[in-house]
């Protein structure tokens, strides 16, 4: 039969080829499918629940800070993209046109929408008016489109899901305040929710969002030593606000320009999530955002009452926990290696063996370490073993991160470190984008961010040797 | 000072202009703005978390019936929506066509999805093998475009938000089953949670959709008398999936078609709230989608401990409602009228003289009903009062739907009740498209619905005398 066929197989292990595997498990955890549109995915029941729970703690997490959704359309004409000189800039040479509408050609070409500041900003100019209007606290949940050559898998996409705040405050202070506010919402779901270590800094002038006057970001180190830019969040100043003519009367009865922020975060971080936790079994989720927390895989499941009791410790669970029974008729090792591939965070097993002694087993996907558990305390030792498996997860990849940081003093060490280990390289920069650039051509990375954690590590520039600026992480990214 | 000039304007009467009553309550509600692209509009905070409502309501039964959410992408192919005949003759005419990706022209032309049966069609022909993969039971959540040449905020936009369920089963019976389940879910949507009633039915060949064997629909009428569809459900039969050349090894191991339905609701049933339960004074929202369903307004709050007492009694609601206290500096007044127009199902006036009693006032936007409630049973009273105020709309908009209902025996009564009396028109139908061509021009209705509910007005066509196959709901739709 066709459902006994579909063997687990097993993946490209990723010391082998590290792309490979990336691609063997977004497909055997059923997380995407390809299409036949260029670049463009679909996201399996699997994927887009991992989805849907990111979406909740942090749709949860801005109305709590104040923020509102709303949605803005998804064309940008022409003429709206081209008011904000750098934006387009950035922006139009990937962006896809729309220029046919039924049988007829428009007489302006629409973008699909590549990120809505030019929306917020046409929608603001029509409603700020008074210091009363502020601040606008708002975002959207939606997709955008880049028109990448090269695309993988939630990592870089023609389309992708986000969500985007855009706001306006009446002082800078305030910008900036909630700028930083959100970096920190981020830094906080990740370490805490998806458990991937994260560092919080500001990005130099290259690297920063076209038409920004600052970006922060998040950088997570994948199991290859390459960064991932997890989330960004950007300070404007006024600069989009003069240019699409948004005023309000001040508390002194003055026209004011208001400070803008805008900040998001992608479906990109489910690729994070797989490198920074998977292994050589397949995906490893975090239980925050697991679809099944708990699967409940019955052991001689045809021996009576062994299927009664599966159902109804997961009548049980079901009240705090995502939890599914699997009483399908594969074999209890089929099913092992299935839920390991598809990243369940906890197993938990039930056997005639296990109800005499009225106890199950619980089995961690992250380290595979087995607890025998008591019935009567099943929901505090499920419970238990979640954090556990969130804690060691965090740890690991905290640990990962650390042996795979370099501080660096010297050209030649930089050079050294960049061709020989992969990670991160930590070293002091002068401030001047000419030695950014070198930097790249010689070994290949790009800065990463100045953290706002800051070492002095040496008092030049690692690459100019002049008097140095600030430490900046410097490494290769997806 | 501005806030204190935007005072509560009043809105044009519907008896003197529908269309323009609906304007100002979408505009003065703040439920939506208009945008610089033509026929897009932005949905404002308010607007937005009426739509975040009725998607939780619908999402959770989604669930509990077995749906899964996923995400398909934003474009179609040309080659890819040609493959189903009849599907691209219904739809081709109303795209927009995305002919260039960055700096260069497409080999071929994509289109903005306009609904996604081709899109679920590819996916499931690479995902569907045997017997054992059937149902496939998706539902996505996004927005699609139509390239409509005369738009209406929340009735007819070119682009709108909806829920699209693409379903796959391994018999015609289980697929008829789903597209009668669902229909009924959206049923039940309307008349218990937004307290409009619906008629249920089936569409004409004529009027269902393009590449369906069947298509059942809800329609509501409207204040005006003007049908509003508000949900539909499509059986494909096996139409797309030989098209699509989607087949699965049955289980007596022969190779089959699968059968398949669609179903969607989109943020049109928010101009049907409106047009269904508004008045002169503005909006009124049922209390399971509104997004603040008592407001609680401080009587005298420079008072001593006036506005403590609105606080403390905004804390104890808030647990089971969504709750506001208005503590602006605001008149009374003001807040009153401000959130009749906003269509609060439910004010709380709290002053003084109540605390003295230890009671506060209730007052329904619906009827105006006044009630004197002691603070001790607040939570039961309020619960009380949202269940009356959505009981009352529903008996008003029913009791509305039937003094406006007519059923007509011949052809010269047809007209005089379309010429004369706003509404929905009952009359037999013998089931040639001919007499309904002909209603439409001479009556300028369209059929609405066969409803599943059947009467024998007549023996014969109300058209052309012969023999009558059902009766068939007629009228003006939007």
């Amino acid at each position: 039969m066709a459902e006994q066929k579909k063997m687990v197989e097993a993946i490209t292990p990723m010391e082998e080829d590290f792309a490979q595997w990336y691609t063997d498990i977004v497909k055997k955890a059923e997380l995407m499918d390809y299409t036949s549109v260029r670049g463009c995915m679909v996201i399996e029941p699997y994927g887009y629940a991992i989805w849907e729970n990111i979406h909740d703690i942090l749709d949860r997490r801005f109305k709590e800070l104040g923020h509102q959704n709303v949605s803005m359309p998804l064309f940008i004409p022409e003429s709206l993209l081209q008011k904000e000189k750098d934006h387009v800039e950035g922006f139009a040479p990937e962006v896809a046109w729309v220029t046919q509408g039924g049988n007829e050609p428009l007489q302006e070409r629409l973008c699909v929408r590549p990120t809505s500041e030019t929306l917020f900003c046409d929608h603001y100019a029509r409603i700020i008016h008074s210091w009363r209007d502020l601040p606008k606290l708002y975002n959207q949940w939606c997709s955008v489109v880049r028109w990448e050559k090269t695309t993988r898998p939630f990592l870089r996409s023609v389309e992708f899901h986000w969500q985007e705040g855009h706001t306006m405050h009446e002082t800078a202070e305030e910008a900036k305040a909630e700028t930083e506010q959100m970096l920190r919402v981020y830094a906080e779901l990740c370490e805490n929710q998806l458990a991937i270590p994260v560092i919080k800094g500001r990005k130099t002038d290259k690297e920063k969002f076209a038409g920004a006057e600052m970006t922060y970001t998040i950088e997570a180190m994948m199991h290859d030593g390459k960064a991932l830019q997890s989330g960004t969040s950007h300070y404007f100043g006024d600069g989009f606000a003069r240019a699409f003519d948004i005023t309000f009367q001040g508390r002194d009865n003055s026209i004011c320009h208001p400070y803008q922020t805008s900040w998001g975060l992608s479906t990109r971080i489910i690729g994070g999530i797989i490198m920074t936790h998977g292994d050589n079994d397949g995906l490893i989720l975090p239980p925050a955002v697991a679809p099944i927390q708990v699967i409940i895989v019955p052991v001689a499941q045809h021996k009576p009452g062994v299927l009664e009791k599966a159902r109804e410790l997961e009548r049980r669970l079901r009240k705090t926990f995502r939890v599914k029974v699997d009483d399908s008729d594969q074999s209890p090792g089929w099913k092992f290696a299935q839920y390991e591939m598809k990243g369940v965070p906890l197993r938990l097993e039930i056997g005639p063996k296990d109800m005499e002694k009225d106890q199950c087993v619980l089995v961690r996907r992250s380290d595979r370490r087995k607890t025998f558990v008591p019935l009567g305390g099943l929901e505090q030792a499920v419970a238990e073993q979640l954090e556990a498996v969130r804690g060691g997860l965090f740890q690991k990849a905290l640990e990962r991160r650390e042996s795979m940081t370099y501080s660096v003093r010297t050209l030649d060490e930089f050079r050294e470190a960049a061709d020989s280990k992969p990670g991160f390289i930590k070293a002091m920069w002068c401030g001047d984008p000419a030695c950014e650039e070198k930097l790249r051509d010689v070994a290949g990375v790009s800065s990463r961010c100045i953290p706002f954690e800051q070492e002095q590590i040496a008092d030049t520039c690692v690459c100019c040797g002049k008097k140095a600026k600030a430490m900046v992480y410097w490494g290769k990214a997806y």
